[in-house]
Order: C-alpha cells, then structure tokens, then sequence
C-alpha cells in the first residue's frame, strides 16, 4: 500500500479532501512525525516545502505539485530520481477571470468613471469593447489554449506564439521562433502565460514593446523572468504603452523600494491571478492517484530539462 | 422610392454608412430642410429627436430606433399610427462586457488590490471566482439571454424571471410572475435588463432585495423605474447588500445631489453600458430596410401597449 505524505500549508484540507474520495489502497502518513518522511512513496504539496525536505524523502518515487509552477524543484543541483507532475487544466478558467477582468477595466474605464462618481460628476464617455480587438498570446499552453478560447468567445482574433505547438483550435494565426515582430506588431493585448524557462527569459524586451501600439496593454500572468523589467518601465513612462497588470515578479514579494509600485499605468496583483482552491487540486491528485495505482503514466509530468 | 430622413446626433456618420450600402430604391432627405419632414415615409434615429418632430413627419410609415429604450415614443398622447422598431440583438455582447467587467471587478477585489499598490504592500487575499456562482437575470430578452450565454460560459449557474417566455438554452430554472421571491432567494448576483413598463416599475423593491444574500452584488443595466431608490439605499446602507452597479436612473444625468453618489459599495456608470455604435446600428437598419423594401415585416417591432 503506497504511503502518502502531504506538504502543503493547507495539508490539513487536502487530507480531509482526499479521505473523503476514499482512494484504493492509499495510506495518508502524518506529516508531524519527521520519521514518516523517509517511509512516503507520494509526495503532494507545494514545490517549496517539497525541496525543503527533498533529502529526506527517501522512498519518492513520485510527486504532485499543488502549483503549476514547480522552479524551487528545477535546480540542476538537486535530485531528479522520481515523477514530478505539475497542477494544469485547472488554472486556465481562473487566470481568464482575471486578465478579462483587467480588459474589461481598461475598455470601461471603469477606474476614470469611478473617479468621476466621488465628484459626483456624470461621465458618459464612450466605453471601448472587446469585440474586434486582436490578442496576442506568448504561450499557447493549457492556459493560453483557455486565454484563446475565451478571447474567441468575447470576438477577439487571436495570435499565439508558441515554441512548437499549433494544436489550439481558438487561435486564429499562429507565430513561432523568429516571428516574435510579425506576432506583436499591431496587438490591442499581449498576454504572456510563459513559464520561467532559460528559453522564456526576458522574452518581453525593449524590441518587442516596441512593435506594439501606443493603446496596447501587456499582462503578464506567468512568471516574472519573461520582462525585461526595465525596458517595461521606459515604456510606460514614455506613453509608448497604455498600461500593463504584473501579477508575476522576478522578486516576490514585489519589495517595497521596487520602482513597479509607482510606474504610471501599471497595476500589481500581487501573484493573485490563479489560486490553487484545493477541492479542484485535490481532484486533480484523485484523477493523478488513480493512473499512478494502476501503472499508469501520471498526467502532467515535468520535463525537469524543459522546466514545465 | 421611399424617402429617408435621419434624426440622430450622429446623423452625418449614419448617413455614410447608409450611403455606402448602396440600398435600392432609397432617398436620403437632408434633414437640414425642415419642408422635408413631411417628405418623410421613413425616420431612422433617436426616440427623443423622432418625439420632437412628430408632428411634421406626416407621411410617416415606419420609424426605426437607434436605441433600445423608446420610452419617448411611448406616451399614451403620441400618435402611434406607424410601425416603430427599436435597435436589438446588438447590445447584449456589450451589455455581457459590462456586467463582467463590474462582477469580475469585486470578485478579482481589484479596487482593493489597486489602493493596496497605492501604499506599496503586496496583497495576496485569496481572490474570488465566477465559477459556481448563481446569477439571476431580470429580463431575458435578447440582452438577457446573451447575458445567460455569457454566465454559462464562465460555468455560472443561471436563473431567468421572465413574463412568459422560456426559450433561452442559457437558463438552467425560469422563474416567473409570483415566483420573485424563490427566483432572489441565493442569489450571487441580480442582474436587471427589464425595460421601464408599467409592469417593471419598482420591481427590484425592499421584499426582493430581502431575499438576496448579504454577499450578493446587483446590476441595473435596464432602466432605473424597475428599482425602488430609496429600498437599495437602504440595503446597501444597512450592509445587507454587498454592492451595486447602476448604469440606468429614473433620472437621467442623475442629480448632483442625488444621494446615490455617495451610497457606500455603489457604483455609477452613467448609461455607458452598451452604447449604439453606428456601424452596428445602420447594419441593422440595412437589414430592416430590405424587408421592408420588399413588403415583408421589420424585425423587432416595438408593441405601443407593452412597450418593448
């Protein structure tokens, strides 16, 4: 019977989750006792606390993150003899919440008519939509593919950029390595769902800000190394953007000296974007635990090389 | 060959667009010459432009709204012995954005997050979800039903109250006269599309708003005569209602000593919600002329007596 151990600040929900899914020949191990660490075969939790007690679990064979992003557990200089899976599927519906959620800000001026409102002022400025605009996705994965969908939904063409893939049926044209002016030039929002990779670093630089128009609207839902932070500044102080919504930092939390609380046009939400909820984490680990019992591949498994 | 006359602020633009549809048989008049009025066989325009001249439109057949709401037209005293036709079907989209936008705005907490950035303090609250949430639709007309194709989109579960109708696939339990209070009881959000009608006035009152959740947020994206004022004050005052979003009014612009201005957890948008842009609109008069030319029925003709 596997052991399973759960390392999560929320560990007490997910074993509450997962004994009421009643999983075949599964013991839940009691994360308390230091000497369980060494008996777990499963480990399911945040990657953080995962890589703090990585030298003492040594019976893992395999490990669910209760993230998407797994980089505390991609050092090259720690191990790599057991299946790591990630959280997908699960975020795209939330972080499309989200970047609507700061389209929409943006096209309804919802902030300027707020201000309006403590003046008592009546604002009948013509509100913007989102039908006809065009979007650019940087990363074309299970969260971009829900971006796509979304956008399609709300009449958006949209663009993905991808490494490789062109499998998502919402995209309407896609652009790959070496097309990245073609990809931005002309974008109403540009949207980067990247993870941190050594390929994805600073991705968004000076050149490609550059071939967006002055109206466009970058937001970056996934992981800070992908800006160049500096040249993100510059284009925001000049005007050469109209604004941009950061969940992600390069340094979280965003420290407080950090010149991104005060660029004008720029809204920080503090990496809120998509959070984990754990009943649909927990299913995830269900629907995981029961190919892994089996003998299956489990889903989701991490390229520890490729880094998602 | 009928003649045209253009009664709308935006005049010169319709007349463009009219003119680049090439339509058969058709004679814009220059609105400019008042002997023209009673040229007229046709008014394409706003209700309230229309209500100022319809004494001198005497060869008037068919008026075709640029708006939705035809409220001006509507007084018992005016002759109502030509077809009137309102502007549908092109509003729920934006309508969809708005509501959206102000539902993602409170559950994304991004007023909060933005007065956070303000003072530099990286706020990580646990954000909320449409996911799972029940939203109640006043009115499922063509706006209302887009606004339940919209909701189930994001996975929302979708109550209708409507007078009769049942037709929307969008709506998971239709509610109707008598049936108010089941209808509110639950409710995540209350949205209102309901035109104003001897019928809907006062709708949204004390007893309904009773009914909804301390939690719940609700929209008037109809007309301000279906809520009772001074019950929402009240609501929202006493925190038995999490918020409001009013972009109709009885009055409209609304007083600057109207109290709504300065209701806590009100917003006011200043009838912005979904504006006629012209190019939606003469495409939908261009498809309403050629039936018309051709002796069949307009579309969306408005019923004097019920009016909608």
């Amino acid at each position: 019977m596997p052991e399973l151990l759960i390392l999560s600040k929320q560990a007490d929900t997910y074993r509450s989750l997962l004994e009421a899914a009643q999983l075949p020949d599964l013991h839940i191990l009691d994360g308390a006792q230091a000497g369980n660490f060494a008996l777990a075969e499963i480990v399911f939790g945040e990657p953080d606390l995962i890589r703090a007690h990585l030298p003492d679990l040594r019976g893992l064979k395999w490990a669910q993150s209760t993230w998407a992003g797994v980089e505390p557990l991609l050092d090259a200089s720690l191990r790599r003899d057991y299946v790591l899976s990630n959280a997908r599927g699960v975020f795209g519906g939330l972080m499309s919440e989200f970047v609507l959620a700061y389209l929409l800000l943006h096209e309804r001026k919802v902030l300027q008519r707020f201000a309006a409102q403590q003046e008592a002022r009546w604002d009948a400025t013509l509100t913007g939509t989102l039908r006809g605009k065009t979007i650019g996705l940087l990363g074309v994965g299970s969260i971009g593919a829900e971006l796509a969908r979304t956008a399609r939904f709300f009449e958006m063409k949209v663009r993905g950029h991808t490494r490789a893939s062109q499998d998502c049926e919402y995209v309407d044209e896609y652009f790959q390595a070496g097309q990245l002016p073609d990809f931005a030039s002309g974008l109403d929002y540009l949207v980067s769902s990247l993870p941190a990779t050594p390929e994805t670093r600073r991705v968004v630089d000076a050149a490609l800000l550059a071939r967006l128009p002055a109206h466009a609207l970058f937001i970056n839902v996934g992981r800070g190394s992908a800006v160049d932070e500096v040249a993100l500044i510059a284009a925001l102080q000049s005007g050469a953007l109209a604004g941009a919504v950061l969940d992600v930092f390069e340094q979280e939390p965003l420290p407080p000296a950090h010149p991104f609380w005060t660029t004008p046009n720029l809204m920080i939400t503090s990496h809120t974007s998509a959070p984990s909820f754990p009943v649909q984490i927990a299913r995830l680990f269900v629907e995981n635990y029961l190919r892994y019992a089996e003998g299956q591949p489990v889903k989701y498994r991490v390229d520890f090389e490729r880094g998602y």
